[in-house]
This record gives C-alpha cells, structure tokens and sequence, in this order.
C-alpha cells in the first residue's frame, strides 16, 4: 500500500514545477552576473593594485576572486538541475549584471578596497533575496548552497571594511 | 541565574523527543532502502551495459552508483544519533524498498538510462518528503544533510534526462 | 529599472539589522565558551584516563576534542562577519560558560564518559537555542553552521551513549 | 610457422569454453550474493553496536566492512570478463544469499562478533569451493583473485576467533 | 671594465621601450577579451548540451574551459609585468572581443562543437598575431608563453575537428 | 641437522633449472614482442581516432595502451631474474611478434576497435600458453604474474566487445 | 653479570624520583596555563584586528596562535610521562595563569602587538625557568621539547619587535 | 536445498585442517627465522661497507633490507590466521634460523655482495619448499604472497650476481 | 572594422598551410621512429647491464628510458595537431629509424655507455633539424617543444661522456 | 690570524677521541640489542595477543613496535659516524641484550603489557646510561637523539601502565 | 640514403662548435655570479627588515629568493651540458658578480626595495644580453631557459616597483 | 604572589645579556660563511664531476649540497632571533669564511671526495666551537640546532672517508 502510493509520486511531482523553476531561474540569472562581474573587478584591481601594500592587498584580492569564480559553475548548473537554462555569453553576463562596471584608469587602493566592500554588501542582499525566493519554493537544496555563499559573502565585507576603516 | 536555567536543559529535552525518533527513523527506513535498492540497480546497469557508448555510460553509472553508495551510511547513522534503529539485512532492505527491481536479463542502454531517471527523480520525492517529515520535528541536523543529497539526485536526474532526450 | 531599485540595497539592508546583530552576538559568546569548556573537560580526560580501556578511549576523547575545537574559530569569525564582537581571553570564557568545570583528582572512566554525554547533550540543547535566535533573525548562514554542529554533537553523545549504557 | 600456428588460436579458444563460463558464473553468483549479504550484516552490527567496548567493535567492523565491499565489483566484473552475467538487484541476492540473515531488534556484542565469525569462516569456506571451480577449467585469473579473499577472510575469522574467545 | 659598462644598463634599458609596451599591451587586450569570451561559451554549451553524448561532450568541453581559463591570469600579469595595463570588466571585455558571442536559446551539439572548433581556430590566428608583434619587440617572455598556449589551441582544435567531422 | 640438510641447497638448486631457463625465455621473448606490437597498434588507433565518439575511445585506448605498457619491462625482468635474456631492439620486436602490424592509412573506428578486441583474445591465448609452460617447471613467480595479465587482457576484450557489438 | 646488574635497575630508578616528579609538574602547570592564556589573546586579537594592516597580522596572529597551539597537548602529555597530573579546566587555566588578561574592548594594532612581543618575551623568560628546573632533576626529554618551544617563542617576539618598532 | 548443504560447511571444514596448519606452521616458523636473519646480515653489510662504491651498495642493501623486512609481518601473520603460532624472541629466530651469521670484523664488499647472493639463493629454495607444502594441504593464499616473495628474492640475486661477476 | 577584419583570418589561414604540415610531419616521422628506436636500445642496455657498476647504470639508464619514451606521445600527437599523420606500428618504426639497432648478445658497459652517447648526440643533430624545418614554417609551438627535448639529450649525452671518460 | 688558528683544528681534533669512540660505542651496542630484543617482543605479544580487547591492544602494540623499531637503524648509523661499529648478526644481538626473552606458550594479556611496560622502563634506565656517557665525552649529537628516546619509552611506559593498572 | 647522410651528423656537428661553447660559457658565467649575487641581497634584506610592513616584505623577499635561487643550478648544469665549465667558489662568484654587494648595516625598508627592484632590472639586462648570445650561436636549449627567468624578473620588477612607488 | 614575581622578568631578563648577543652573534657570522663557502664547493664538485662512478658522486654531493644549504637560513635566522645581525652579501662571505675555496681548474674524483671529507670534519670542528659558546652563555635554542647540524656533518664526513678509503 504505502509502495502504490509512494510509486504514483511521478517525475513532474518530485521535481519543482514549473512556475517555481521559472522564479528561479529567473533570479539566479541576474546573480550569475552579479557574480561574474564581481570576479571580474576583483581581478581588476588585483591587477592594477599598486602602493606600499600592494603585495598584500593583490593576494587578498587574489584569494576574493577565487573563492567568487567557485560560485559560478555551481549557480550556473543549479539552474540546469531543476530544468531552467542560464547565462550564454559576456553579453548576457553584460545585460543581466546590476552591480556596476569600474572602468577607470587609476583608482586609489582605498577606493578600490572600499567599492569592492559595497559591492560584497550588495551581492549579499541579492543572494537573500535569491534565497526567499527559493524558500518560498521550497527550493532546498539551492537555499542550501547560498547559505554557504552568504557567509563566504560576509567575509569578504568584513575583511575589506576592517582595512577601510582606517586607511587614508 | 542564566546557567541555572540552562542547567535545567535536560539530555530529553535537548535531543529530539520520542515521536520525532519514531517519526524520523520511520521515514529514514524506506529512504535508506530505495537508495540500497537504486544502487544495486546502478550497478546492474553498469555491468551489462552494452553498445557504443559502452565506456561513457559504464564510466557515469559507476560515478553514480558511488554517489548514492556514499549516502548508505550516513543515513543509516543519522537514524542511530538521534536514537532511533535503522535497516538489518538484504532481506530488511528487500521488504522496505519502494523502487522496483529489476530482473530483466535484456535491457536495452535506453531503457536503462531511463529508468535510471525515473527512479531518481522519485528519489527526490521521497527525499523532499523526509525533508518535510524532520523539518517537522525541527531535526535541522538531518534536513541540512538531505539538502545536499536532493542537490545530487537532481543532478544525476538532469544528465541522464540530456542523454535520454534524443536516444532511439 | 531592476538595476535601479537593486542598487538602493544599502549596505545596512543587505547586512542584518543592529538588534540582530545584538542578539546573535549574544547567543554565539556563551556558545563559544561552553566549546572552549567541553574542549578543555574532553582533553582533561583524555588525559587523566586509566584502566584497560585506556587507548581506546584516549583516542575517543582525542577525536571529539579535536573536532570541538574545529568549532571555535567558526563560532568567533561569524561573530565578527555580521558585525559583532566575541570572546577575549580566558577570563571571559570562564565568566560565559554555562557548562560546568569538574577539577576532582580522581575521576572513574565511567564516570568522565557519563559526564561527557551529559554535556554534549547540553551543548546540542545550547547550540538549537541559538538556531532558534539566529532563525528569527534570518541569518541562514550561522544556521547552515550550527546544523552541522548538531550532528556532530549527536554523534559524540550517541557513542559516548553507548559505551556508558553497560559500563560497570 | 610459429606465427601461422599461433594466428589459429580463435578468440573462442583463448577465452573459456561456454561449459567453463556457464560454471564459473555459476559459483559466483551466489558467492557474490553472500559478499553482499555479510557486507550488510557487518554494517549492521557496526550500527547497532553496544557497550563499553563500543568505539572499538564500531572501527572493527567497520574496517571489514569496508574489506568486504572492495570485493563486490571485483566479482561482478570477473564474471562478465569471462562472458557470464552477474546478479542484477536486491530481490536477487535475496534469492541466491546462502549465508543468513539476522534481523533482531537486541543482538549482544559476543553474538555479533561470533556470528560474523562464524559467517566469515562459511565464506572461506565457500571460496574455496569457487577456487576448486575456477582452477578445474584453468581460469587462472579468478583463483589469483580468490587467493587473496581467502586471505582477508581467514584474516577477519582470526581477529574475531580471538576477540571473542573470552568474551563473557 | 665590463662591471662599469653593464652598469649601464638602466632600468628603461633593461625593459622594453614605451612603443614595445604601447603595441603589446594593445595585442594583448583583445586577446584577452578572446579568451574570455571563448571560456564563457565553452560553458555555455557545458552547460546547454543535450543528447546521448552529453556526459562525454560535457566533460570534453569543461576541460577545454578550464585550460582556456587558466590562459586569462598569465594574459593579463604579462601586460602588467612590462608595464602596461589591461582588461578592467565584463564591459571592457565586451567592448574589446573580435569572436562572437552566442545566445542562441537551442543550439545542436553539431553546431555546438563546429562553432567552437571555428573559434579556437581563429583564436590560434589571434595568438599568432601577437606572437608577430612580440617577437618584433623581442618580447621573448611574452612569446614563449604564447608557443604554449597555440599547442593548447591547436589540440582543442584537432578534438573538435575530428568529432564533428562525421557528426550527423 | 635440519640446518646442515637446507644448507645442501645449491644456487643452482634453487634456481630453475638450464631447461626451465630456456624454455620460459623462449615463450617470454615472443610474448614481450607482441605486447609491444599491441602497445604500438594500440596507440596507432590512439592517435589517428575519428568521428563522434572520438575523445570516448582516444581515452579508451589510452588506458589500454598505458595498461599493456606497464607490463612491458615486468616481462623482460622477468626473463633476467631467472638467467635468461629479452629483445634487444625495434628489429628484434619485429622479428618475433606473432600479432599483425596494420599499416592502413584509413581505418574505421569499428574496424579499430574489433581489430584491437581480437588482438587482445589472441593475447590471452599467448598468455596462456605461457602460463602453462611456466606451470610445467614450477615457475610459480611468473605464472603468478601472468595471471594478473590475463586478467586485464581479458578486460580489455570485455570492453571492446560490447562496444563494437552494435557499432554499424 | 652485566646483565644482572643491568636488570637491578628497577622502574623507580630508570624514572625520575619523587621530588623531581613533584618540581616538574609543578613548573609545568603554570607553564600551560600561560601557554593556554597567550594562545587566547592571539585569538582574541586576530579577531578584533583592525585597520590598512588587517589581513597582514590578522595572518601573522593565526600562524602565531596555531604554533601556540601546539605546544600545549605536549607540555600536558610530558607531565603524564613522568608520573604528574596537569591542567584540569578553565578555571584551572584562569587559576594557574601568570600571563595577564586584556578584555577592553578597543586595542590599537600597535598595543596588540606590543602586548603580545612583550608576553613572548615573558613566555620565554618562564620556559628557561621550567628548563632549569628540569635539567636540574636530569629530565632531558623535557629540557629537549623546551629547547624548541624557546626557539619558537623567540622568532614570534622578533617578528612583534621589527614590526612594532616603527608603528605609529 | 543448496543452501542447506552450504551451511553444513563447519568452521573447521571451510578451514584447513589440523594436519596442514601443523605442517605449515611448521614451514613457516625457520622461514621467518631466515628472513630475519637475511634482514640483519643485509643491514650489517649496509652499515659496515666501505670503498669506493660505498653509496651506491650503502643504498643497494638498504632497499633489500626494506623489501626483505616487509616481509616479515606478512609471514607471521599468516601463520596466526591459519591457527597456528609464530616466532617469539630474538632467541627463538636464533635457533630456528638456516641461514649462518657472519660475525667477522672485516668483510670486504665483493665477499658481501657474494655471500648476500647466496643467501638470497637459498631463501628461494626455502620459498620453493614452503611452497610445495602448502601447495600440498591446498592453503592458496599462502603460496599466493609466497609466489611474490619469490620474484623478489629472485630480483636481489640478479642484482647481486650481476654487480659480482667481475668485482675484483 | 578591426572585429570585421578579424573575422577573416579563415581556419585555413590560422592553421599552418598545406606544405608546412607536409614538411613537419615528414621531419617529425623519422624523428619518432629514432626516439622509439634509442627507447628500446637504452632498456636493451637496462636489462642486461653487468659488473659492479650493475646497480648506478641500471638506474641511470632507466632514468633515461623515462625521459625518452615521455617525448613520444608529443611528437606523435604534435603532427595530429598540424593536421598530419604519424607512425602505425613496429615495422612502420622499424623502417623509418635512423639510429641503429644493437643485437649483440655480448655488449660490455662500456661500449654501451659510449653507443648511447653517440645515439643521444646524433638524436641532437636530428633535433635541431627538425627545429630547422619547423622554424622555417612559423610553428612556434612544435620548436617550442623541440627545445626542451634538444635540453635533455645533451644533458643525457653530458652524463654518458663523463662516465665513459676514464673508463677501462 | 683567526683563521689559521682555525684551519689547525684537524680532523682527529674535530672528531671525538679514540676512547670517546671506543666507550659511546660499547654503550651503544647493549643499547641496539636491547632495542631490537624488545622491538620482537612487543610483535610477539602483537601476534598472540588474544581476548576481548585484541583489536585495541593488537593495535597499540604495533604502534609501539614500529616507533621501537624505527630507533634501531639510528643508532647503528650514530657508532658508525663517529667512527665506531655496531651489531652484526641475530647472534650479536642475542649475546649483547640484557632484556630477556619471552618464550612462553601462553601469556595472558595483563602479562604481556605488565611485562613490556617493566621492559621499556629499563629501557629508559639503559638510555639514560647511554646519555650520560655521550655527555661525558660530549658527543651532544648522541645525547640529542637519546633525549628523544626516552620521551617516547616514556610515553610507552604511560600508556602500558595506564590499562595495566586495573587489569583484572 | 636518408639514413646514411643522417649517420654522418657527428657528435661534433651535432653538438654546438668550439666557438659557441667558449662565447655562451663567457655569457652565463657572470649571469650566475649576479644571480648568486642577487639571492644573497635578497635573504640580506629579507634577514634585517624592519618596520610595521616587517612580515609582508620579509614574505615577500623569502618567494623572491627562493625563485632566484632556483634558477643556479639550471645555468650551471646548462654550461655543463655544452661542453663549458662554470663558477667554482665564493672567490669565484665575487670576481665576476656584475651587480654590487650592500654591505650596510642600516638600510630602510624603501632603500631595499628599491635597490632590488633595480637589481632585478638589470638583472633581465644581463639576461637580454645572454639571451642574443646564445640566439646568435642558435642554442635553443638555453634561450627557451632565459625566456621563462626573464619573465619571473619582470615580475619581481613589477611587484617591487609598484611596493615602492608610494613609500615614503 | 607567585604572579607578581614572574611578572618582574622583564624582556631584557628573558632574552639573552648583551654580551651574549655579541659573542653568539660573532660565533655564527663565520660559521654560516664557512657553510656558504662548503655548499658552494660541494656543487662545484658536482658540476665537475667526472669519471666512471660520475652519476653516483654527482647524485651524492646534490644531497650534500642539499642538506649544507638548509641549514644557512636557520643560522641566520637565530642569528636574528636573539636580536644580533648576520652576513649580508657575497663579499661578506668571502671575508667570514675559514675554510678554503678551491678555484682549480682540473681536479681528481678523489681529490674532490677526500678534500670534502676534511672541510667538514672541520666544519664539525667549528661547530663544536660554536656549540660551546652557546652553551656557555645558556642559548640551548642554538645549541639545540646545533647538535643536529653536528650529527649531518658527522654523517657526511663518515660516507666521504668510506667512499675515499681505497680510492686509487
């Protein structure tokens, strides 16, 4: 009896429907970007890093960026898992992307430090809004992995706002 | 004052009560059953696979039946940290399982994959209904532990539903 | 346009509020000195252990003290990545702790096991109270954290369970 | 002329006969079956393990366990190397298990490990019966296998044999 | 003697002069946007594959991504190791690559591997370009790395082409 | 007495005899040609693979080739050990392989692969014969070494085998 | 005869006396505790580190509270060795302690770390203190472990000094 | 039916009869006496060398004393899982030992090589005859570890015959 | 405008041109079959090495045979990269190698050692002609490799002169 | 002028002196035969252990039998770099030990670990001989290698102490 | 025919002439003096640092030298390998060093820098000029050598001039 | 009390005097240029090595070479640790260094080995010295490496003399 009822449990049930897989996707398209982006100033600045800290500021950086590029396969294939389909190109990263560009040719140490900072913050606020979303789903298993990536988050921000907070 | 009161923090009231043991261990019987029962069907797979993707499905079916195989015992110890008893034989296995055997001695590569996909995605079903059961009862050490497991059986649902899709 | 309304996530909105901040710190401190105390009660045993059982429950207490202290870094830089302070010397921890300090000379084995399980238990009990804490606030993080504790704790006091369950 | 004879060896003479295969898939089946059904009894034992020598029996058992199923896919591919099948599900090793199960709720640690002990000398016994098989049809291969197995047997039976000897 | 006269030898002597970094740094940049852009649609198609070969394409074309990938960090210190400077975000990248990108919703596998074969191949031009331009300014640093990554491209090619060359 | 008895053991008594010596490097000498012939063969098809399935059998055949390899300079210590001696050069391999050499600049992957699944039964059937020369003087290290190589060869025809039995 | 001389050596004498047992684990309580204090402050000060310099000492702390760490399950298994007793608990920590607490709530860098270059210096001034004591009673395994620790806790007090030296 | 014949298979049958464990037992007792004795002349030798090969022999008999140690264990053990007794004391190898001590206070190293040959020749007569014994009573995994020490005994004779052939 | 340009840099065009590939691959051939050729020589050396120098040659020529088989799979698949063919079998090696083979049963060390310096300086010659022929066409990547290879045979070819300098 | 003084500083000088050599070299000799006269009772008592806590003491012994043994080839290199010589034969070591054999059939396991904690005791008695004749002639290399030595016979006595202490 | 031609290659020919020996001997002897000399400045300075920055650049010159000195045996055994010969001393290092020695006893952490940075600027100078050399003789070997120590001196350069850029 | 008395051992108390520094500090200035001085004839023996035994002398002066070389940072870093300075630059090499340099153009296989031999017996020499200084002024830190170094260069010395012995 409980097997009959437990078997009749089809493939369209255990997996997300199909609005859910839509809000979802939905969201983690713009955060796929977010995080590119993210990855890609972070190495910016690692980069063009210079002063007196430069060593140490351009293996912190180094250590940011590469804790944010592990993210991205992982958001990329979550979207993949429950069916949705995710980011194609630069250009896509591009349109999707809300965190800004910084395309300035010099850029201070603290500025530098200071931006990445917000924009940790923001990613932080988009990952938990990322994160009801799926909640409200009961997405589990994505709500999961964005914890993790939350904490990794606040992290970062605590790091870069404790060297911020006294640099001149 | 706060450490006399939370001295008053007993062993019961601290683990989990009696009816969420019941509850849990009850739905982590049939679960470790089902995954015991697609593993050896994984592996069966594995072994008579024939054709020329020979390699590639024998190489995946093998990642797979390591994945699932790996969850064997941390279910069957999740039920024994809270106190309750888990599975005891084949024959225990045999009478809990609600995944079907399969006996066949020709299965065709498609056939296999398939039913690989079905049984998996009923995997999560009765996954996200254990989810539920412990969230219940406020078990949030073996709801954390199942997210990660329906992160994986999503997964192996997604690659085996691609290589279905066009298979004739 | 969603860009827009996404940039206006300020840094305190994406962060949690101060009173969260209040409150989670206030739950990680006594956390944090009740692992610092069960670290130092497990090691004290595993030291002062006697009797034919005595490699083996060296070892034993070697294990979960080794993975108690994995704890504390853990519990000490979530405090400071939400914004908050923590634990400062062993002065600090000796006033936070709720746990209790047992300096007999002579312990029996069964006796230290027995305390051993009682205290884990407790610390499960302390470590779902704060689950509770930083749930209400919504800080997933910590809570994706402390779920993994909770099965180590179970772990710890189901072993120390049954090896005290027939000791004479 | 050495190469124009050698080129007449067929692919049917170097491999097995269809007698040797039909035989030698034959006795491994069931063994396959026991290796599976002890495997599951061990991690039972492992997992219903009691008093004061806990810790140690749950490593014991677990270390043979692990033994134990390193030799499953070994089987299952030597039979279809030689062109035989193998088993294909949990209902079938039910069927073809010879070793029993044991399915009680209460099992004291010396019955554990004697009953093990005993399994465990029924499976030496019952590989030297597949050794006798493989060697009368020159399947050298399988017997080099065999020896080892027969080894890590006798191996678990005298580490048993010897816990319980004086077990009260 | 010989000490005094390699004295000489001034910084500026040592490095390359301002035309050399000038013409580099410009070579560089939209090769950088090329790997980018290249890596990014390699996983687009990782990620969007579908068929019975989806588990060998998928892996074929994660390792061509993680090779592509591991180009960008060398493409951009090399253009700060002689003192120019480089890509600073998804915009610069954009602005500044010469392949295309692809945000097709469906795209076959044929296409998916004929495309990147193309593209691979017209990064191989690319690389042989700055190659020119390098050896010209007797970058002989920047060359050798170059050497490397055209074998790399050249063996991604020769894969490509070889699967797609009976695809139906 | 018994020590006196032992010590009567010459080398040469213990060793195999001049007629073992011969004998066993003269089925060795062949059987190291062919395995090198296969190596060659084996990678030959390696190289020059086409078609759609091309990265799944170029690993293939990688594997294969990197397990005949290994068994190259066993054999021909081997040889030594007992007092014989081994090839000497490419003219000498030439000279003594049995297996065929094909030099076609078009092969099928089909024809591949089959062509490679009778090379390795016929191997098995060298090995054989080896194996009972050795047997017949007691040789016990080289059959048991032989034993393990049967195994493998008996692998690699499984694979090829179910591969090719659908490949049109 | 020099062997029934040798075998008068009983286990008292081949071990340290009373006394010496007495005066060594006296010396080394007090040395744990210090060695427990000054690994929390490290602790304490890696994580309310703040300012331009944040990652660079809040690494050199952690590497510094890590080699700390170490130390102190030796100095408690040497006491065991010999026959004493050790540490117990927090309190007994708090109790034996001889290095000074620092709970404010704001510390500089530049006191951070001169607190800490002085309390090296003063941890080093207690273990030549202990090693009298020890070499004293003949006890030259300790004297040995203490050799390193005062190498250790020199270079730390190094590093504090050439970096305080210039800190505004 | 088949089961219950299988179940009649006693702990005594499955194992080797007393005979053959008295007998093999017996084997194995001077052979573990030799290989220690081989093990020490083998270190003497590598610590007492000298001349103008000194690293390269120095190096030489401490690979053959590793791989000969190796052995001893295994020896052991096996006769401990069979249900027999081993080797006690330094005196027990003494008397049970064939092989001779070499106790002279100046062995050149051509007399060392040579008589190392020689004593590496007869422990393969030694291996031969345990080997026919246990051959005898069927104990397979027995001559399947000795088949393997044979290789290795047979290797260090090569070794050594060949650097002795002309050492003047 | 630049992109436009870009884009017709054609797969032909990237690529090497037709009698660029024919050049290398017809230099790369003979070059393949020499390093195959010397492989076989050095392990024919290897294995019936003699005299008291048996153990420091053996190695040193096993060192080499390492070195010079990893450079064949890179020529082989170097000429697959440009779009050429390679070798196919033993005779195929065995009629295009210019080095010659040794068949001599009696070979003292020291006209091994003096032929294997010869044939590693001739493989020089030959290197540096293919680097020739590969650098007249523009294939960086190929001379890039060759380079190494030229690094390691004249460092073999150092080695093997300062051996048979003084050697009698 | 310093460094003429220097350079008068001969060999003879810089070494020990003859009677330095000859008695480091006697104390050295009882103290190898010692240790490997232990080394084998301790694999004894590991072998033939027996009872309920097999498994645990199984273990601890060979732990203590490899650190045991992993002392012996020391300090044979120690008397042969200060110019000294050192065991040569399982007779050597049977004349020179003054811990005494261990040949009974039956030893309960209190009597084995009694028995080896009375003998490591001694054996830090015999370490502390030695040192104190190293330091006399102040060889501080020796004394250096003995101090870690008692450390672990120290820790080796603790433990068997330990579970002794209540052994019924 | 191609053969015989290529056999009259002789090693002379093969190997680079008299002339180039003596012209890239003369060139990379004063190269491996400056980079002795470079590395014994670097620990200098990484030995005597001061100042709140202490840890960072005493990291810093640690990985700086580490690389330098890396690079001494590849030019030394890179001599060798052409028939030359190379530095032989202290003396020897100081006579031909190019870049000068700082004997200072006070040196700010700015000076360091700054005169390493223009060090290894000179340093790649002297590299240039080695690299000509040995492309005008066509040794390939050693310039793809330089290529890849030009790159890792550009980068010190980098990281030190942009560490010095701002300090005051 | 106790507290207040261990609080008055203010930093210059636990360091060593003044005028240990210097004396310590003088000791270890030659002493690390003789080390300097004896790595860099060791590798220039192994640079210009020649004759039949070359590989086997090459490879032993690497690890010489090896072992000298990891001892010059910690000599200097103690040098450091107690608050003295070091050498600075090749030229104070040149200046400290007691043991000879050898520049000769043409030197024997045994002259190099014997000449070795004897710097460092004086090298053992000069470390007794430095042990004695230490240890007058009670720096059993230094003294603590020392006797390490002491037992590498005995060690070395002891292969030298063997290996120089009936070197003709």
């Amino acid at each position: 009896m409980k097997e009959s009822t437990a078997m009749k449990v089809s493939r369209s049930s255990a997996a997300l429907g199909h609005e859910a897989v839509e809000d979802i996707s939905e969201a983690l398209r713009p955060l796929l970007a977010d995080v590119f982006c993210l990855y890609m100033k972070t190495k910016n600045f690692h980069w063009h890093m210079r002063g007196n800290h430069f060593r140490d500021y351009h293996l912190l950086l180094d250590e940011h960026a590469e804790q944010i590029f592990a993210i991205t396969d992982d958001i990329a294939e979550r979207a993949r898992k429950i069916g949705g389909t995710t980011l194609r190109s630069i250009g896509d990263i591009s349109r999707s992307q809300r965190l800004k560009d910084n395309d300035d040719e010099t850029v201070t140490p603290k500025k530098m430090l200071s931006e990445l900072r917000d924009d940790n913050a923001h990613l932080t606020g988009f990952l938990r809004e990322a994160h009801e979303i799926c909640a409200k789903h009961n997405d589990v298993a994505t709500t999961s992995l964005i914890e993790v990536w939350i904490d990794q988050a606040e992290r970062r921000t605590w790091f870069l706002s404790e060297i911020v907070s006294d640099l001149q």
